[in-house]
Parts: C-alpha cells; sequence; structure tokens
C-alpha cells in the first residue's frame, strides 16, 4: 500500500504537520523506520527515539506535537496508538482481505449457518447445525463443533477447538464414567480467539463467550464458563469448569483460574497467578514465585517448606522476651 | 429425546416416586429446569435449589427421598450423580451417535488397521500401520502417527496429536543432534482424550497410557511416559518425558510433573503443582503459590527471596536467648 | 533394518570390540534389549546394568571399554550418546524417509515457494508467499500462514501454527481495537518444532527463530520474540511478545517468559520458573514453587502471606535484643 499523509489524515483524522504530500509504503517502529515510512510514539520510554527515528512522519500525542514538527512530518492525535491501531487495520485491509465463503477443502456437516460475508478457511470443519455470523473469519484448520454458534465479526485463528466435550465424569467404582456434553458453546460478537486455544461446550447449559472478548493462543476454557465482555486473555490462561469471569477483567499469560469460581468485573490477574477463590472486588491481584539465580532458589525453597515452624519459633522468642 | 420418567427407571433402575407418566424432554440444573425438565442432586451444597427447582422430575438420594417426594415426581438412587451420567450417555446415543467409518476427507496411510465400527473423523490423519481399536472415536482434525495403536471404545477429541516426535537430542559441540525417536504410543481401552492435547512418541520403548485414563485438553505427554489405568488429569498438565505415574491418580489443572519420576498409585496432585520429586506414597501432594491483592504480593514475594538469611537472623536471635 | 556391527562401526566411526560380523536389528535400552539388539550406556547412573544387559552389542565410553568387553560385542567411542543420536538418525533414515513433495490433501496458496526437496504432509495449509527451504519436513495438519519463511533442514510436527497473528490491540473505552499483525515468522535452518505449538507473525517487524533451535510441544512464542540460536525449550513453555532470547539458553518444561525482556546469551531457566526480568548474566535461574503434602503446604501457603509482616516482627525482636 502507498498513501500520502494527507491521504491517512483524511480518513483517520488528526492533524497533520509538515509535507502532507509525502507518499507512506509501510508502518514500522520508531528505530527501524525509514523516510518513506510512517511511525507512532505511544509510550513515554521511546521518547528519545523521536529525535533520532528517520521515519518519514510520526504519529504523536499533541504534548510533543513541537519536538515532532522539529524534525519533519507528523500526524497529531490525542492517542497515538488508537491510530497505529486503526492505521494497521486500514493497512491489512486493501492487503490481504479474504474474499468471504467456504474453502472447498473445509468440511460443513449438515443444517451449519455460515453467513454469506464470513470465511470459512482451508480444512476447517464446521459441525451441524453450527452458525458462523456475518463477516467472522475463521482461519484454516479450525473446529466449531455441531450447535456452537460464532457472532459478527470475530477472527478465529488456526487450530482452535471450539466445542469439544468438557471433562466431566461420575467415580464408580475407581473408574470413571463419562458424563455426556449436551450443551454447546456461544461466541458474542467482535471476539478474538488465538491459535490451538480450546473452548469446551457445556454439559447442560451452554460455555458462553461474551462479545468484545480477546483471548491468545493456546488457552484453555473449560465447560460452562462465562467470559463477560470486552475481558481479555494473554497466552496459555486456564480457566476450570463453571467460573465465571466478570467485564473488562485481564488475565496475563500463563494465569490459572479454578473452577466454580465468580470473578467480578475490573479484576486484573497478574501473568501466571492462579486465582484459587473468588473475587469481589475490582482491582490487580497476584501470586507469582519470584526467580532467582538457582543457588539462592534452593536454599529460600528449602526454608518455604518450614515456613509455619519458623513463624512459631518467632512467637516462642515474641514470648519469651515479653 | 423424550421419554417418561418410567421409561428412564426402566432402563436406568432406581426407585420412581411420583408420576412415572410424565414426559421429559431435557436434562437440566436445578436451577435452570423446566416443568419437562429432570434434574439431579448431587452436590449437598445445591439443597436449598430441591425446594425452588421447577423441575418436572429430580434424581436424589434416599436420604432426600421424602424431601424430593413433597414437590413432585423424583427417582431416588444411590448415586444421583451417576445416574445423570448413565443419562446424559443415553440422551446422547440416540440423538447424534455418528454413523461408524472413515470421514472421506480424513486421509489414512497404507497399512492402517481401523475397527469396522470405529469412527474417524473429517480431516484426520492417521498413519501407516496405526491400529484404531472397535468402537472408538476420533474426533475431526486428530492426528495419530505411524504404528500407534489406540484401544477399544475411546474418545479422542479434535486437534489431538498422538505420536509426534518425542523432544530428544544428544548435545554436540553446542548445538542439539536429535535423536530419531524410534517407538510409539500405546493407548489402552475406554481412554479419553482432550482437544489439542499431545502424546509423544517413545525413543525406544512405548509411551503407554492404560485402560480407562482420562485426559483434558492442552496435556503435554512426553517420550516413554507411562500413565496407569483410570488415572485422570484436568486441562493444561504436563508430564516430562520417562516418568511413570500409577493407577487411580489424579491431577489437577496445569500440574506439572517432572522427568524421570516414579508417582505410587492413588497419588493426587492440586492444581499447578510441580511434581519435582517421586512420591512413594499415597496421598494428596500441593506447592500452589498464593494469590493475593498485587500490593501485597509484591511485599510478600520480595521477602520470600531472603526467606533463608530470615531464617539465619532468627537462629542467631535464638542463640542469643539461650 | 538389520546390519554388522562393523557396519555400523564403518558408518559412525569407534572402535569395536568383539565379534563385528553380529547382526543387529533393533536399538534398545540396557535393561529391555535382547542378544540381537545394540544398547548404550550414557548416563553412569545405569552402569549397574552393564553387567546384567542381554544387548549384543553395547556403545560405551572409553573408560568402560574392558568392562563392556567381559560381556561380548562393543563399540567404543568418545561420546556414547551421541553415537546412539547418530545411530538412531541412520536407522530411520531407511525405514520410514518419506518422499518428497506435497501431500495431495494439502492446500498451498498461490505465491508459496516450497523446495523440491521438502516433504509438506497431509491436510497441511500453507499461505501466500510462504517459503519453505531444502529438505525441511513438515507434517501433517501443520499451518504456515502467508510470508512466513522457513529454512533448510527443519522439523515441524502435526498441529503446529507459525503465523497466526500476535495479540495486540489497543484499548479505547473499555474495548479493545486489534493492531493488524503486519509482520511475519522467520525461521532458520536445522530448526524442529513440536506438535501443536504456536508461533505468532510480528506486528511490525518479524518474529525471529533462529538456527538450530529446538521447540517442544505445545509452546506459545508471541508475537516479535527472537529466539537466540541453538536454544532448546522444553514442553507447555510460554515467551510473551517482543522478548529477546540469547543463543545456547535452554529453558525446562512450562517455564514463562514476560514480555519485552532480554536473556543473554548461555542462560538456563529451571522448568515451571516465571522470568519476570531481563537476565545480563549467564547462568541457572529458578523459580519453583516447592511441593509438599497438603496439610503442610496448606500452613506454609497460609503462612507465606503474612511473610513480609514476620521479617517486621523479627526486625523488632532484634532491635529490643540490641
Amino acid at each position: 500500500m502507498r498513501v500520502t499523509v494527507a491521504e491517512i489524515v483524511q480518513r483517520l483524522g488528526g492533524d497533520c504537520i509538515g509535507d502532507a504530500s509525502l507518499v507512506i509504503d509501510r508502518i514500522a517502529t520508531l528505530d527501524a523506520a525509514a523516510p518513506s515510512q510512517i511511525a507512532f510514539l505511544a509510550n513515554p520510554r521511546y521518547r528519545a527515539q523521536l529525535a533520532s527515528t528517520r521515519a518519514g512522519c510520526v504519529i504523536v500525542a499533541p504534548a510533543l506535537a513541537e519536538e515532532a514538527a522539529a524534525r519533519g512530518a507528523a500526524i497529531v492525535t490525542p492517542d497515538p496508538y488508537l491510530y497505529y491501531a486503526r492505521l494497521s487495520q486500514w493497512w491489512t485491509e486493501s492487503d490481504s482481505a479474504g474474499t468471504p465463503g467456504v474453502h472447498p477443502s473445509a468440511v460443513v456437516e449438515a443444517g451449519a449457518t455460515i453467513a454469506a460475508s464470513a470465511t470459512i478457511g482451508a480444512l476447517c470443519f464446521v459441525g451441524a447445525d453450527a452458525v458462523i455470523g456475518a463477516h467472522t473469519r475463521i482461519a484454516a484448520r479450525v473446529t466449531v463443533g455441531e450447535r456452537c454458534v460464532i457472532g459478527a465479526r470475530c477472527i478465529v485463528h488456526s487450530g482452535v477447538v471450539i466445542g469439544a466435550d468438557g471433562f466431566g465424569f461420575a467415580p464408580h467404582e475407581g473408574t470413571w464414567v463419562k458424563i455426556a456434553q449436551l450443551g454447546a458453546v456461544r461466541i458474542g460478537d467482535d471476539v478474538e480467539i488465538g491459535a490451538n486455544t480450546c473452548i469446551d461446550r457445556g454439559a447442560l447449559g451452554d460455555t458462553v463467550i461474551e462479545d468484545g472478548v480477546k483471548l491468545d493462543n493456546l488457552i484453555q476454557i473449560g465447560h460452562n464458563v462465562r467470559i463477560g465482555a470486552h475481558s481479555a486473555m494473554a497466552g496459555c490462561v486456564g480457566v476450570a469448569g463453571s467460573t465465571k469471569i466478570g467485564r473488562y477483567c485481564t488475565f496475563g499469560g500463563g494465569a490459572r483460574v479454578l473452577g466454580h469460581l465468580e470473578l467480578a468485573d475490573h479484576v486484573h490477574i497478574t501473568a501466571t497467578t492462579v486465582v484459587s477463590r473468588s473475587i469481589a472486588k475490582p482491582g490487580q491481584y497476584s501470586g507469582m514465585f519470584p526467580m532467582d539465580d538457582n543457588a539462592s532458589w534452593e536454599k529460600n525453597a528449602a526454608t518455604l517448606r518450614q515456613l509455619h515452624r519458623l513463624r512459631e519459633r518467632l512467637r516462642a522468642l515474641e514470648k519469651k522476651m515479653t
């Protein structure tokens, strides 16, 4: 794609400083950008790069307009990162939109309903009576199980499995008797699901992913989980069965949420934290074992196994002292 | 499916209380059930719902027979959860059995042996000389590597990879020389394997999953692991190479087991616990970092890195005191 | 395959002791080997098995040549494990090489370049303008996204997804605005990638996996990550976006590396450790919560949440004492 700075501003807004006729052929980072490229400054940490970048045009916040103007063309906008997101979308739109329709190598079972504007990639499997909404794009090699429903404008990446059986068994004389999983998966609008992520179907009711949820790769969502609208999870998160997660929550990579819990709206979980109880109060919650050089860790970990006794010894000392 | 309470009892046993001619058209949870639906009470925590449920019929234990009878039809059975499991199986049997056979889009290599009663889903790959047992159901988009063997009545969910190479290399002058993985994977009868789970082939001998094992989604089983009969693992568990796990063990979600270990029968591992040594004694083992509000965690985690010194300071105080 | 000990030595080197005409039909472990099989002794822990093994021929280091000679045929070589690796490769070469070419069930988009000596397995998807190098073997059911490049002599196992979108969004009034991922993935030569592992494409620049890197199963590599040459990661590792990892690093299973970090060459991370800061100094780093019997863990974990207060109490005691 090749556009002038003027065309960008015309489409996406913002104030143009400097040569609006400059032709841009790529979006780049400040440190890697060439004179025919546009870059953005969103994180104050990278402010020093504004002076050194070779970018033809930079996207900056109003506070940096003057500094940017001193070096060449610029687009001034209140939220440069958001501006960059929109610019990046425009870039791919024209580049590789992919025509809607079902790839001839995909297998779609009887009764499935696929919107005319949806795209089903190569080698996908769509089960009986599944529903795929308008403008939703399913990448190559995805499974959508029978009766599962995906809303509009969703993006589902390669390797995703929606609607495999939830993990449910009744113990019986040492063996496990399978509980047939009679529910399905219902996914709202504007949801994105990362590569090889799994969302299991519900046991009786459905597993529900509300509008605007973003899931990264290799995430496990157990049966009958509900994830509230606009919550986001980084890679390798796992959520066990029947847990209800509020809206506007975020989960760092590798976080785990045990089953049958409830998390309020606006709860933020630090990467690799294990959520072992319900959370009623918004806020940031953490539980990550600190890394150390191996020798130090060995000593501290060994002591950790005696921590309770340590407390008792301390208490005994305190008693003696008083 | 539509059946009367009498038909259910005739097939699955139990004592019928109240109107046996009631027609049931769905299994539901106590809180969601409608008058044409059947629900079960297995967890005493939900006992209060027995009074409020609108379910036409409830499945209860003998201790609650009277309480259930007071509100309408009921089936009385010693283990309502097991009864529900069997009822759920009957429900799907009639609904969506899926005819046995190999889907035309699946790729089956020369020499593979597939039981006539087995089902191979769409877009599966079955390697040369693999064996799939009677009544086993392989979902869409599964890989079964060459020479791997799956027993009877297994269920393998979408995205599973059985028989990829184990992770073995000999270090040589800073680089890694691949060790060809000459073994295979042998899976017993009545095993269920969740979506996107991986079971690697052995280096020399085989990786073995014994009868009745249940694996959830996104589990990693390394080469030459053996999992004893009727053990079960929740999502995202990882087991490193050559570890031997006993029978009747359970693993909570995200648990990790290091390599070359042995775990006895009846060992139970709490979710997210790292098993770093062999376990000879049955019981419950745990090692989960406790979650806290972020500020408290930061303080405690920082102190944790000085725990050994803390112990030494305590010891010094103790010495002074005596 | 059937070869004599003489033929093995002729091809792979080493000194032959005893009957060089012995025919070998399998590689086995010392404890399982039969008289027509060859085994190796690499780990001193298994030295006792040298006396008891029924193996027709054993591969040993010079220090054990005499001991081995006392029991039958032997191959003496400085590094028996490396010798075994090379022998195992020779074994599979003749057994199941797989002819190069693109399986007819694979879907290859326009503009993709696949070396004539490369193998693309059944039901793979190779996107537009992707490049697959010489002698690279892609197993069944793999996705290689558009414009992604894989070098020579790589092995990519089933279920791998290369080039799904990185996880990037700009927050905007409580919702997430997608950042189109305009970069690609570049993979060097001699890289192996385990089953169901995901490597995301970069946002602006590329995600880069350098020569000789070995990745196990179910690994997540975020966008714009760079992994230095000859580094290796065991199963279930996750690396968040923009992190740069040096050369000759190793990562135990389940380790996590947070985003935007830099790790030096020769850094070794213990299994399940969370790398939460950059590491400039080579060495072994750890952070694994120690497992315990459940009752002990409960006590210690509860105390851990009061660790900072414990330290303050200790400090108060120390003050009193002086």
